[in-house]
């Protein structure tokens, strides 16, 4: 499936820093009121995989994760559909860059030179903050294979390096990062959570414990109550993890 | 919002058990050829909110989330959308009535009679295990106010309880549910990934490390690698959450 403009190009292009031309586009492909409305613009002249990737952003975080389909990625893009289909293969291609692009902002740079619960803390702060602003992903990323994904593969391996070096065996190593993962996604989801997420309504009273405990959460001066419960329960897990160890 | 017939009547017939009429619907509003699809079948007399989350569950199930609207459940259910509204008032209550089938759901009996540990542990386990045959509804659900629904608070009071009765302090009891939810969502995503979910493909060399901690995984006899990550987190993190407390 993967041709040779594919993907693999198109991630060398973008590593390289080098936007691959765009093909010349059938005129009939494009609407004409399109062209119309365009001709005051500066022609765009080049198509390439990071343009592709902000674009692919752009649409899901704008009308959902459905949105995200080739031809409505190539209009965003006023190209043609052939011509993204020359830089990405196919929509399983197209995802693998999305993957590739959001993984390669998470911050692996601590566990060089950090101790490893300081490591995963700084990582899972970063990763959480990635992913709470692309919430339409996370069910799509959370179930798609690292198969080819080079940034992505770059941070597993960073993480794992930090594991091993702080004295985890290799074959417990895979299972506490898919944990914290877990928890990561689900926390950042609880960062776009409404404040009255907890709101009893007319029903209080047959919940006055909870009530009582909801009233009285106490994030209030440093952390707002998303950032009170991820730190707690990051705070919790990475406890717990190292103390599997000894 | 809320008529009288509305998400309260509903939630109150189904605790009864006694599912409302079904109102008379307009011949015009049934299309001729599903009458005469349906000719041969015994008229479905009864429509009560166990019937419309249980449609509602098996439209998300089969179509994913979007496919949740108003009309598309009546139309499964075989009905007008004007009976359907005499039942739910809007798509609002309608997610109160899958979000209360699904919580209700989750195992809290452990609160009553098992320490805190145990029943957190039975609770994680049970919660997970609803949401993972669910997961398009993870990222409504885990956003939607729990305002009004009468099984959700009963979930939250009984857990909330059991935490209250172990020692710990209200105000920090939100935090630490929630850090436990944030953990559970992520983890019924994983219960459905794919088994190639970290094989590296052709990059494998880029990642040594990650690649053999990979193939080093142990999950093997007991446990699938969903459920060894799960417990590894979940009891890492029932430990961490334990020890903030002493």
């Amino acid at each position: 499936m993967t041709s040779p403009t594919g993907v693999q190009l198109a991630w060398e292009a973008a590593v390289n820093q080098k936007p691959v031309p765009l093909e010349t586009v059938p005129s009939r492909a494009i609407p004409a009121r399109t062209v119309r409305r365009r001709a005051g613009r500066p022609p765009r002249a080049l198509l390439g995989p990071a343009q592709i990737t902000q674009a692919a952003l752009k649409l899901v975080s704008r009308d959902g994760y459905k949105a995200l389909t080739m031809s409505g990625l190539a209009k965003s893009l006023n190209v043609a559909p052939s011509a993204l289909y020359n830089h990405v293969g196919s929509k399983q291609e197209l995802l693998l860059l999305v993957e590739d692009s959001l993984m390669g902002r998470v911050d692996v740079s601590a566990f060089l030179d950090q101790p490893w619960e300081q490591a995963v803390s700084i990582w899972a702060h970063s990763y959480r903050n990635v992913f709470s602003s692309h919430l339409p992903l996370i069910p799509v990323i959370a179930l798609l294979p690292v198969t080819n994904a080079p940034q992505t593969l770059l941070m597993y391996e960073a993480v794992t390096e930090g594991f091993l070096q702080a004295g985890w065996p290799s074959e417990r190593i895979i299972d506490a990062i898919v944990a914290l993962e877990s928890f990561i996604y689900g926390s950042a989801y609880d960062v776009n959570a409404p404040d009255d997420i907890f709101a009893p309504g007319d029903l209080g009273g047959t919940a006055p414990h909870f009530t009582s405990a909801v009233a009285r959460r106490s994030n209030t001066d440093q952390l707002n109550d998303a950032d009170g419960a991820f730190s707690l329960g990051l705070a919790a897990m990475i406890a717990g993890l190292a103390a599997t160890l000894s």
